[in-house]
């Protein structure tokens, strides 16, 4: 069985904390299971100089681990004066995956800055960055638009993550925590919409491949776990949910 | 009166929570008003190359704030690729201030790590890393003395900080938030003992000048607050404090 | 139609030189359309320390691009004093391929440094650099081998990559070029072994989603063009291409 | 008795060499004992962005060894390619402390850049920094009120600093050596003004603590100090002392 | 004799591939022996602020090696974030001889990029790049002057560049390949323009010196080399070469 | 005629001041008119790793300038967090040029470090820093041979460098001070040792090129300076000169 009892289909519990934090437009606490995230939503308004007079937005991520969220410390990568091929790929990930359901002419010349801030890790800090980034922009766009409303609401679809992955031992299984991660021969993560598109698939043999059944295994589960976290992102949200319309 | 309604000598509502994360050895979230620091301490079984050989152990600390603990968001260390000269001088700072109440001969060749996250600013995010860590690391040596004994217990004395300013409209005033840091003309920073001795006098005139009686005025009430932070110490240590022979 | 005058199927035109430098162990020029990279294989008789003493080795990527690679000319790396974040991506996904068909145990402890240099970009250029670097690497260990036969030769299978999008004015198609990449909606690499598993997939909705039976559709192109990556690979690997044993 | 028979009360020779260089608007060598220190002030006809359009001037100061400067050789912070915590802090502490005693709405919209560089190094090299800038500073000034005078002289008040200590089998003493200060088991630096008001406070025990008794001592000692300092600086000033009306 | 049965003032063989690449104005690959570099021109319609509005444009160059260019692998700059002194003192070798004979002003605000990326490196490299830009340079003026043509052409002369040195076993020598160069004692460098004119000289005594006769032959055989060098560089700019009168 | 008066045959006023710093083992201040830098030479037991256990030495120098040794402030090469082209080129050659008078096997295993820091410049800051490197290096091997004599002294001959150049209204001109080389079109630095052969030889056209005969006036000129900045050696040198075997 999985280490921790679930079922292969089976995620983490996950709880999305509002307003966590008193100065950011929108902040969070995600947890899932031990996994903690802080994610923040910031808007500025102005854009980066390769889009300025197009009447378009953007989004644009950071993300970062306390030295001690991991099991041995890790050096800050402000110490080490340069950040980790990893980090970068994870925060163009999160970026990417968020402009794929926001409407940047809507939101106009506008930049978000999502900062995703990990502070315990336990397996799936991308993906767990990447569901709770979407509550937190969601949050500071929707109180922007109760003091100056956009024509269009820019939200167009709800957006989550997490990753499925093939462990020797067991076969294919949701939600890897960190034990099950360093064990696993595939791992996947996948970014879905609330209406079941794919936003992103980034699936990788670890030294070892995959076939094309094994595949589609992955993506079933993957699919049940997204459509049940974006549940939970609604239920977070309120009143704040209606105002996506896809 | 003061903006929150404190008076002159009042500390803001102080609470540690110990065991904040399940990593690492020691970990606190402190709270001090909405200043809000995760201050976590590692051992290391190894000393820098200058200790080596001298049966001596070391104190390092590291400090850092989350991009929107801040009113504004702050540009990450990591992204600009260098630590700036106030992150410098406050984990110095820390760093000192630890040392005095530690005897590294008693530590051994171990380092111990000090990791202060900034998570909410709202002023004395210095001080309060100081009152915090200082816990942290007692529970970190605590759990190894339980494991394996120290001849004697490497804490020599309690230690926290505070701070303390002079304020054109109020006078002298203890523990400033950042609305009064800001205005402050005065700004002082104090490390003190449990037994009443200081470590550390950081007093600055901002564009200002004081007087050795204002000096005294503001000693007084840093002192007073210091002696209540202890006790906060004291009751959140428990059983540990005991090991605490000053 | 394309562009080009292409099917959506056909892959652009495919050469590789082998041999290309004198001084590399192995070295290659491979050209996919327009886009040409020169892509060498270096053996180092050591690994990195997180390996040292297992008995294994180790594969490492870099990748760049000449400045006039590209219609505009791009800043140099080494003049901004960093590596941007899209080559790290790919330089990770250039090793992480590579080691997922060379038996680490089996290489012993050495490390192969794998450079792709990109001389003339139009689309592509990280697909090609791995199916260019898997000849160079090949081409590498075989000339060790005939000095110093291996007990098992390193290589497991062969390995190929190509890159499908989905174009709004035309559909899915197979190994685009640049003017078709910057107008993809869907961008998607692919990376196969020679018999049809998969190593990588990363898809990437670019402002936009995309659905399972698009996914399916993608897939069956690049599975396509990658066994014919390979039979040009082994052709021109020739007697080499024995060694190999999948 | 102190390593070079001086009383504990007594200050190491002092010399202040004007116009010590041709190119500078003002530029002294500092010589206190053995520890020689090269000042510069430089005037700038803009601020940095920060105070742009306030009407208002600023101070910056930059410090710096020279290798050789020390017993042993240190690394040019130029080829590490970083400046070091120690040298931010004092940077920091020489342009705070002169702010201190300039009007910068009187200097109007200008930056002075103070650049002190320790050609020879016995202790006590940020203090010599501060007294001796304070003089380059005002005969840049007072250059500059003579070929276009300010309506009001912006420098308020005299500006010198030393620093006490102390040794355990001595006791309190007034300006350290290398010698001393690397015994002295707590460590001041104390910034003050011709009328005998503090600017700056550093004290820090080293591994150590000091008592409110000891501390009363340190300050009274380098309260001496600074004013025969100020002595001396007038004297180098001669008519440009005259300008400084406190 | 020598290594590569040479005569002692005799060349080695020179090819000069243009229109090398697809997107630069100008580029080329020069073979020299072994050699091989790839030299191209960019046109940008901007001038470094230090520049502008003189009138005037500016040639600047950037060097680079492949890191498997060499026998051994050389880390890349852009891994160690940092282009080392070698890589500069030859960028602005290569600047500064092309701006001696480019009429700046004729030029107009307009800053031409040299880019030279040594693809195989056997002795000479900085040569061969001076010789290989001159011609990109020429070709991507004389294109932009047919289509738009200058009042007066901005090229003034040929310009090409060899080395000469001393082998103690040989004497002096022309055009030296990379074992030559490790053996020599003296290593002269000679930048000459169609005329017979220097441009740069730069000899350099390896732990060793020259006395002013071995200087002199040094100097003729260079002459020679270049001269010669000049002749190639004629015959592959064809037409465009009648662009230059000198 | 000369803005300073001198025929154009005259070095400058030159001044060699010993013993100049406390710590170092030998150190300098030259000046050259008004060029001032302190030379240093540092002695070190151990060598760089790719001369270890050779039996030879090293000879390695930094150079740099203060701030305002400029007429315009400099930004410190320290806050650009980078060592600027100009400053390696520098220090390259003055390493090279002192490496070249020292026999590096009767040196042993020990490394030299030169440190030469201008402190005023006005034209010639690296020709002085060799004149002056050379003294401080001999002195500090002088006072190491006392304690403990080498077999062989190992500086085998005098070395001394300076400037010459082509003023379009003057010609040929030696020692140039700051208002001339910005004036001059051919610009060269010539090394040479005590019997008058030559160390290096760095000749460019600052947008201009020079015929054979210009080159050999610019070339006697320089002799002559150099043979009487090594007389200016011997006398300062006195009895330590006599170690020099040449």
């Amino acid at each position: 069985m999985r280490v921790d009892g679930r079922e292969v289909n089976q995620l983490r519990p996950v709880t999305i904390e509002t307003n966590y934090l008193m100065h950011p437009e929108g902040s969070v606490l995600i947890q899932v299971g031990n996994t903690k995230v802080i994610c923040t939503a910031t808007l500025e308004d102005k854009v980066p100089s390769f889009l300025r007079g197009q009447g378009k937005g953007w989004i644009t991520a950071e993300y970062s681990m306390l030295p001690r969220a991991t099991q041995e410390r890790t050096v800050r990568e402000a110490s080490r004066g340069k950040i980790s091929g990893r980090t970068m790929e994870i925060q163009r990930l999160i970026g990417r995956a968020l402009r794929a359901v926001v409407d940047l002419e809507a939101l106009g010349e506008k930049t978000i800055w999502i900062d995703c801030d990990v502070i315990q890790a336990d397996g799936g800090t991308r993906t767990a960055s990447i569901t709770g980034a979407f509550v937190a922009l969601t949050q500071a766009l929707a109180k922007l638009h109760k003091e100056s409303p956009f024509e269009k609401f820019p939200v167009t679809d709800f957006l989550a993550a997490t990753s499925v992955g093939f462990i020797e031992t067991i076969g294919p299984v949701l939600d890897l925590n960190f034990a099950e991660d360093f064990e696993a021969m595939v791992d996947m993560n996948l970014v879905m919409t609330g209406n079941g598109r794919f936003v992103e698939i980034q699936g990788t043999g670890e030294e070892a491949t995959f076939s094309r059944d094994e595949l589609n295994t992955l993506l079933d589960l993957g699919e049940k776990g997204i459509l049940e976290l974006i549940e939970i992102q609604k239920s977070v949200l309120g009143e704040d949910a209606k105002l996506i319309q896809n």
